[in-house]
């Protein structure tokens, strides 16, 4: 298949997840609170792409939501050089990807992450992922995910689970506290096996992801909660915040690339402690 | 003057200092709330040496203060052996400090930060330096504060002021935001010219550090503050956890180098927001 295509598929499908995960969303909101969005560009003088960053706050279930598409493409800086496969030669570049975090108001409905993005430098492959961050200790809750990850890693490759949840163990980790993020998930990148079949994988993450958040807040958004919970999921977002500034490679390579600040910060919780 | 003797008095400057600065706070405090008091040690099997941090939290006038002692050696992670002056031949360090993050009540009274700290590798320095954060603009308060440094400066050297003014405005920048963290203050560091000279800078500093939060605190906390005034001040919080995560050298310093992960992070603000 010709490069151009590929991009062309992988936009489209990163855009098209963004409107039904937002719509999702909204309903679940009953839709009585919308998404705001905010469209940016890379490079105000010429094109260098951009994105569309959705920003949903202060619903009954979600404290805040964003859900950031991105297109971008033109040269990486220098400094990236050796950290980054295939611009050796030309420091051409292009990306795409989807990225969503999600606070929840009820701090037994854990934290989610998800992302899967294209990138295209003189090779091209897929990079991505989801996991959970519960602020209230839940093994129930871990071995429900995980099964869940497993079967629908199994579906494209029997290794596929085993190696991708390890990877996310080992990423979402906060070394400085010696503490992992939350309860895992799985974690993917530089996956250039078979064009179809990673972007065949690609999408049901999208669809696993979907499934996961709707399931995981049917079944703990009806929980009640104290203001003891509450506090623990302000400190937990303190380490949310500790995690994302201090390790995460997404934040490092955006804000060295030129990113836009608010859609790469939107991750970060609408408010956190420290004690 | 032996070495022995210029670490025994740097530390027992510090130690000192710390001690003035609690009891000056809890007085402010009209002596009905204290610090909580918490020796740590940096390695629990060798003596590597380690500190004493003080936090006051939930103040009437101070949000959060913490005040860190700290003596520590060993030898340096390998890592750092292209960053730090005078540990090609060995990596054998000694150093000691005292650093102070205070977080206000009242938003009109800005966060202040000063931290003075004399290393030793195969070489010896001082470094540090104070800054003010205020979340509401004053452009008097900017003025005011640079006249008494100016003045606290000129004592020593009248070069100072100008370059140490210069390194703060440059070292507290947000890069991603483009924004300096406050309206600057002092920062030095490698500081080895003269060493009884150097020294005597240092320990004014600190002093100057005592009259300025003061005057801070009488001018400012008697001004009402609205909602709206708290709200922007967990914002500018926001940028204050971005600023320390992200770029503070003395974060990523204590974080590599096995610190005590309670008196790193006590420059974290109490509460946090993002929008």
């Amino acid at each position: 298949m010709k490069l151009d295509l590929k991009k062309e598929l992988t936009k489209q499908w990163f855009k098209n997840l963004q409107e039904i995960i937002c719509k999702n969303i909204e309903e679940i909101e009953k839709n009585k609170i919308f998404f705001k969005i905010k469209n940016w560009s890379r490079n105000k003088k010429k094109d260098e792409g951009g994105g569309e960053s959705r920003l949903l706050e202060n619903g009954k279930v979600f404290d805040k939501v964003g859900v950031n598409f991105s297109e971008v493409y033109g040269k990486f800086p220098k400094e990236l050089k050796s950290k980054i496969p295939g611009i050796k030669k030309s420091t051409d570049f292009w990306a795409s990807g989807i990225s969503i975090v999600m606070h929840m108001k009820n701090p037994h409905v854990p934290a989610m992450h998800f992302n899967t993005r294209y990138i295209v430098t003189s090779q091209g492959w897929f990079g991505g992922g989801m996991d959970v961050t519960p602020c209230i200790k839940d093994n129930k809750l871990k071995k429900w995910l995980h099964k869940n990850l497993k079967i629908m890693c199994d579906r494209h490759n029997k290794k596929y689970y085993k190696n991708y949840s390890k990877w996310c163990d080992k990423y979402f980790y906060l070394q400085h506290r010696q503490e992992t993020r939350g309860i895992g998930g799985i974690f993917f990148d530089y996956k250039k096996d078979n064009w179809e079949k990673d972007f065949s994988f690609v999408k049901d993450v999208g669809l696993e992801f979907i499934k996961i958040f709707n399931e995981i807040i049917l079944k703990k958004n009806k929980v009640r909660w104290t203001k003891t919970d509450k506090e623990n999921q302000y400190i937990k977002r303190g380490r949310y915040v500790e995690f994302n500034l201090l390790y995460d490679r997404g934040t490092k390579f955006g804000l060295q690339t030129g990113g836009n600040i608010e859609a790469i910060l939107m991750s970060l919780p609408p408010l956190a402690k420290w004690k």
